[in-house]
């Protein structure tokens, strides 16, 4: 008998129908012998839909209201989940995140997890029942309902798989699992059937949509093992696990991309210790992350800088950027929206010299230019024009054969 | 410098525009300067879309699964005059039952609260934040939510400023304030300017709908002053108060009626002792309320009893009574829903002889046969037939002088 953890997001709950889907999976998990919790997101577009009435408020920055509101869309259909495993004659009971005992930091609408007390869950296992857990949300230190931001209910299956010691944590989804591209813009893109933790984590970061960041860290912290899968077949999804139990180790596992991305540049930077801090402390005091950094063009004693960040913050970080280029005396700035991040990820990479000169090889006979560069021990990336981007991930999947990969 | 505790109903808050409505009035009163404790049910249908889609689950007795899931409405509208308090510049903080610390018993759907820790509620009025409480919820001995029943953000509001020591509690409602009969049947009802709490209790309980009759029972136990008071205009409402406090004392107060009433009727139940509290008992194991009860027609050894119930217990009621009557020997029984109950209500009755023979002679001068008859030291009860009750209500208004009251 084993304890899975398993999460389904909010297209797998957005109506009774749907729930009543869920429900049977799980019903068929538990007559399997299996110790079941369940973490839930919120119906379909309950959220969205909650957002927009505390918008009609007038208040526009109040998030520990917003999560008192928007907690209630888990509770919900954690509630509706567990009323129709019950009528399955499967004896289900849903907690709220506090209830589950998920402590949180005090950062409204993005908090962290900061530990879990299983008791109330535990004798709730104990008494047979499957446990239906309102994902997404937690209790701060000051007694407040917290969110965990985007994704949150993921990090809540993962962080409950590890405190619980379940045997695995599942990822109900829309897809089958984790791809070597986006199969819409490769149609030859295969789904693995493993992949680690720190590759993972590079493809949700690059954004790979298929698991939150912040969940594979925890997966990997705690060494949870982890399956993608879908929840409107049954095939065998991706495996998420420790490079050492993988069976099979590639160079490059697959190709990601981001459309999301802005660059700003800033011209002639005095070359002096302590300026390209004001800025990014700047963006960074004001929760702007920076992704990529170029310091060049070196002309006398002058530097330009560029950088990337979110696109969506560009309108965000420019009122911020102005002010610093006149306080550090630069002569201009310029920015764009028009560009986009291709990355290759792989944990054969570190060992394999010239797979980052294989990839420029490849853009630059499709004629790509190519921007900005970053590179990690299992993972290069690059800026490119946005209209070059869908031509960009088909050259570099087809480059390291990843069709052929299984 | 006033403590004062408001209750708004789910009609006052049925859209972001009358929680607008609602939010500044509450301004307004937090400029006068008083620390304000608000009260909130779930907006307009909220509660009532919740059911619909738990009835679709297919699960139809699981009350802890519906607390958890209804609980959730009283916590959006919460958090959505929260929000639109701090839009208007008037800080609010909201909190959900367990958060204000509202504990109740462990009966789900209809808990009844048994204490209140009011630590929580404190800081954040010491903080001058106007605290917006999830009504009608609570936190059982188990860690569960709890919901209080019909009405019950009432007695949430009554305990509260029981509890905290309130100036007064203010029912906000769609009515404006309590009055001698129901306006759409006695155009000449007037409001009164105060009531005593156990007239209050009578009234309400004999379907006066302004206010639920746990939350005048609490008001009457902890000796909390209410005003019940419209949310539309500002008219001063009712006050509800001790005997001690008022000003004019009445004989007759008030008219009441109610037409969900069924009655039920055994015939030849044999005569022994204990009889009649088979049938009661077993009414009293499925939570189903007796109200009125005659025993009487001896003949020879065998009785005959007939009691009424609420109209919406019929159904429920009725199984349960046939297997009474095999059981226990009577001839046979009969119900019908075609009654109603009037009722005359007034602190000054139980000094006053005659009062109640002055309400059977107006009814016997207006042809409107009795069926039953109960009485307690401030209230005479009949059950006469339903096509009648509204010729009853207009001649006791009159036969009382109601008309004239101030």
């Amino acid at each position: 008998m084993s304890l899975l953890v398993s999460k389904f997001g909010g297209s797998s709950v957005a109506s009774i129908e749907k729930i009543t889907n869920v429900a049977l999976r799980i019903k068929a998990m538990k007559d399997q012998g299996n110790d079941l919790v369940i973490v839930i997101s919120a119906m379909g577009d309950t959220t969205d839909e909650l957002v927009e009435l505390a918008l009609k408020t007038g208040e526009r920055n109040n998030p520990r209201e917003m999560d008192m509101l928007l907690s209630t869309g888990e509770q919900q259909s954690a509630a509706l989940l567990a009323l129709t495993l019950n009528a399955l004659q499967c004896p289900a009971v849903s907690l709220t995140g506090w209830q589950a005992g998920i402590k949180t930091d005090g950062i409204h609408s993005k908090a962290r997890i900061s530990g879990i007390e299983p008791d109330r869950i535990q004798s709730e296992i104990e008494q047979d029942n499957v446990v239906v857990i309102a994902g997404f949300q937690g209790l701060s230190p000051e007694g407040n309902i917290t969110t965990l931001g985007r994704g949150g209910s993921d990090t809540s299956a993962v962080a409950l798989a590890a405190s619980l010691g379940a045997e695995r944590c599942l990822i109900f989804t829309d897809v089958n699992g984790v791809y070597t591209a986006d199969p819409r813009i490769v149609k030859e893109a295969s789904k693995l059937k493993q992949i680690s933790y720190e590759e993972m984590l590079e493809m949700a970061s690059l954004g790979a949509g298929v698991l939150q960041p912040r969940a594979a860290e925890f997966a990997m912290l705690y060494n949870v093992d982890i399956e993608v899968i879908s929840s409107f077949n049954n095939e065998p999804g991706t495996i998420i696990t420790e490079v050492g139990k993988m069976e099979k180790h590639r160079i490059v596992s697959g190709i990601a991309h981001d459309i999301n991305v802005a660059k700003i540049a800033l011209f002639d930077v005095p070359d002096q210790p302590g300026i390209a801090m004001t800025v990014f402390k700047l963006l960074a005091d004001n929760k702007i992350n920076v992704d990529m950094i170029i310091q060049g063009g070196v002309r006398s004693n002058r530097n330009d800088i560029a950088f990337t960040i979110e696109g969506d913050e560009l309108n965000r970080a420019l009122p911020l950027v102005n002010k610093v280029v006149e306080k550090i005396g630069a002569s201009g700035m310029s920015y764009g929206k028009d560009v986009a991040k291709i990355s290759i990820v792989g944990a054969g990479m570190q060992s394999n010299p010239g797979v980052a000169a294989a990839m420029f090889e490849a853009l630059a006979e499709a004629n790509i230019n190519i921007h900005m560069i970053s590179t990690s021990e299992i993972k290069v990336s690059c800026i490119v024009d946005e209209i070059d981007i869908n031509k960009a991930v088909q050259v570099l999947h087809s480059k390291f054969h990843l069709d052929a990969i299984d």
